[in-house]
């Protein structure tokens, strides 16, 4: 068995989830609420009730697919559904899903009657390796991602690499840029790993070794004093680029591909501003523009861009604030950016798709 | 200065909110809303500015008055405007206002970009007296009071009981309820000296030795495990009742007035089933009906009130708890009592009213 140790709770990699039906059984809930939209419903819960045959006896809530759909309107219709199964305190939510499902799902938990428990069994690989520890749940509010939310552990989180089976390389793609960073910000050997991992053989010791990264910095800043700012490395550039595609694109980024672009930026901004060489900036521009398929914004957007950036939460007294790297494997935070070096960020991705 | 301290913050109790200037600026918060209804819009926030007269930059929030309001649409509304107003994590929230305020306030304040420090300013008896300690922050759904919530600490209370000069009477009246309750469950001397109050000249001793007996007990058990559950006394049953006549009558029970009939019936609960003698629950009957006009309901809404005492928080497993008086000054808790009694209980008080 293989498990890590975050903020008071087991992080399981297991295959078969072999662990998860003594897990419940041991807690004696009175109930069991099962959050999964439509796409972990057909793919995703056959292996979850494989791994606990005993366990017959659950209410399924089903959401529709998809990020434009992490929103208050249906987490209210979670919660009536919730009400309407009668659950009580004692219940326990189990989010089978992907980083939709385990975000709004955890939101709803922590708020249902002042917060019941729940366990996080992350089905995509970017919400393996990034939504799985942190405690972070939420929701997106006008198009606001993640603007409305709570820090609450889960009582567990399950990891089989099985579910992703079902995933669409993209899917698996878009995770992967987490998995990169995590490389990026912390170890360099990983870093260098992941340049040869194809994406449909990805093996749960490097999603272990990707969570673990993560976990070690939040269990050095569990409340988010500092450090774990760094695991924002791309993504205050990426979040504005992701809301953008959101609202603008038939076919939006999904976010991993979105903080690719970020971590392009960002590793400019490392670059000009933080003692990055160009040497690895090249490193990392040519390893990211290889598995990414360029992505078109002209400087019309760029004050759009910014103004998201503003209503980011990392953003304090209205400057705008950044997680750049030293050298690869070794990341700073805290580093206050020009509007000015940002338009030339956005620029030097451009350059380089073109 | 008077002060009580309470789960890792001051309540402040001071006619002229003397010490809340300086606590902001110590802070110094990048942005201050404030938080008001109708009401305390034009009644407290002048008493607010006058207490606060070096801090003029502060954007104001405003909900309309009334529990049919503790919703999730003007809660919406206030996470809206919270963003319109660019509000950043190191922000401060005052809510200035009744138990509607403090309560949606807190919500939206502990959920708002996954949480920002509040200040609570108690502006009606009752949420001086209950809302002011324990971490309770709620909105209601579907006329189910409080589900959605959580358990947030305020960074600091201010009362002041110059704000109950503009509350109408039977506003205190209602608030009052939640006194004489604190006396019940725990000091029986404070149960004695309610009789005599005149409700316009309630001093403010009295409102500090009240809180000082709900924070006695939110000391014992900060997370709920137990004892907390006497501050329930009366909460079962008139939780539904409350709700009941909410969305039924045109002129709605308040809070206060519906637990008054809810400590009447679960006195009685606590006389047939806990060992109250007969003499104190005359008592006790014989106080509530000479300060709170009698309230009428048939014996054809008591499924429905039974309906939403299971619905209610302090439920598990399908039974329904209730805290029970041992004496008058002596609670106690998780007493799991029969729909038969119940119904008993609701008898009770009506033919008490005849
Ligand atoms: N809480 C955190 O710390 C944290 C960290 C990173 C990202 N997030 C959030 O996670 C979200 C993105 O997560 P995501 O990429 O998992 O998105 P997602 O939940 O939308 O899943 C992507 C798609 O894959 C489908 N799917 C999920 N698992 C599947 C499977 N095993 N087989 C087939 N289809 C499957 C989903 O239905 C969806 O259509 C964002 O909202 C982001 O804000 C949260
Ligand atoms: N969080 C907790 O622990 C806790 C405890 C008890 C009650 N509550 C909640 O509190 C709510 C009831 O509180 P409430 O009775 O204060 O209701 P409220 O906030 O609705 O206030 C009652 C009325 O008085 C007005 N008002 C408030 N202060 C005034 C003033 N100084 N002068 C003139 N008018 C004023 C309000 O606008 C409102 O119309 C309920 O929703 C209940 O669930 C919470
Ligand atoms: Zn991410
Ligand atoms: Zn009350």
């Amino acid at each position: 068995m293989q498990t890590l140790e975050s903020l008071g709770y087991t992080v399981f990699f297991e295959e078969n989830l072999s662990s998860l039906e003594d897990f419940i059984f041991q807690r004696q809930y009175s109930q069991i609420l099962i959050l999964v939209d439509r796409n972990t419903n057909d793919h995703c819960l056959p292996v979850l009730q494989a791994a606990m045959p005993s366990i017959t006896d659950y209410d399924i809530i089903e959401i529709d697919p998809g990020e434009e759909n992490k929103n208050i309107d249906f987490c209210i219709g979670v919660w009536k559904t919730m009400l309407d199964f009668g659950a009580d305190r004692k219940a326990l939510m189990i989010n089978l899903g992907g980083g939709v499902v385990t975000d709004m799902g955890g939101f709803a938990a922590s708020t249902f009657k002042r917060g019941i428990d729940f366990i996080q069994i992350p089905t995509t690989l970017l919400s393996q390796v990034d939504a799985s520890v942190g405690g972070k749940t939420g929701i997106d509010l006008d198009n606001v991602k993640n603007i409305i939310g709570t820090f609450t552990q889960p009582q567990a989180v399950f990891i089989s690499a099985k579910f992703l089976a079902t995933l669409d390389e993209r899917q698996i793609r878009s995770g992967f840029a987490e998995v990169i960073k995590h490389g990026l910000i912390q170890d360099r050997n990983f870093y260098e790993k992941c340049k040869d991992v194809e994406l449909d053989t990805i093996e749960t010791s490097m999603i272990k070794r990707s969570v673990e990264i993560k976990n070690d910095v939040i269990l050095k800043d569990p409340t988010e004093q500092g450090l774990r700012k760094i695991l924002n490395f791309g993504h205050t550039i990426g979040h504005a680029i992701e809301g953008y595609s959101l609202s603008n694109d038939r076919n939006p980024l999904l976010h991993g591909e979105a903080i690719a672009i970020g971590m392009i930026c960002e590793g400019f901004l490392s670059y000009k501003l933080n003692g990055l060489s160009e040497v690895e900036l090249e490193d990392l521009t040519t390893l990211f523009l290889a598995r990414y398929s360029p992505y078109t914004y002209t400087s019309d957007q760029y004050d759009g861009f910014i103004e998201i950036m503003k209503n980011d939460k990392k953003n304090e007294d209205n400057k705008i604030g950044f997680a750049l790297l030293k050298e690869i494997g070794n990341a700073e935070y805290n580093i206050y950016v020009d509007k000015n070096d940002i338009v030339e960020a956005l620029d030097y991705y451009l350059s380089k798709t073109k």
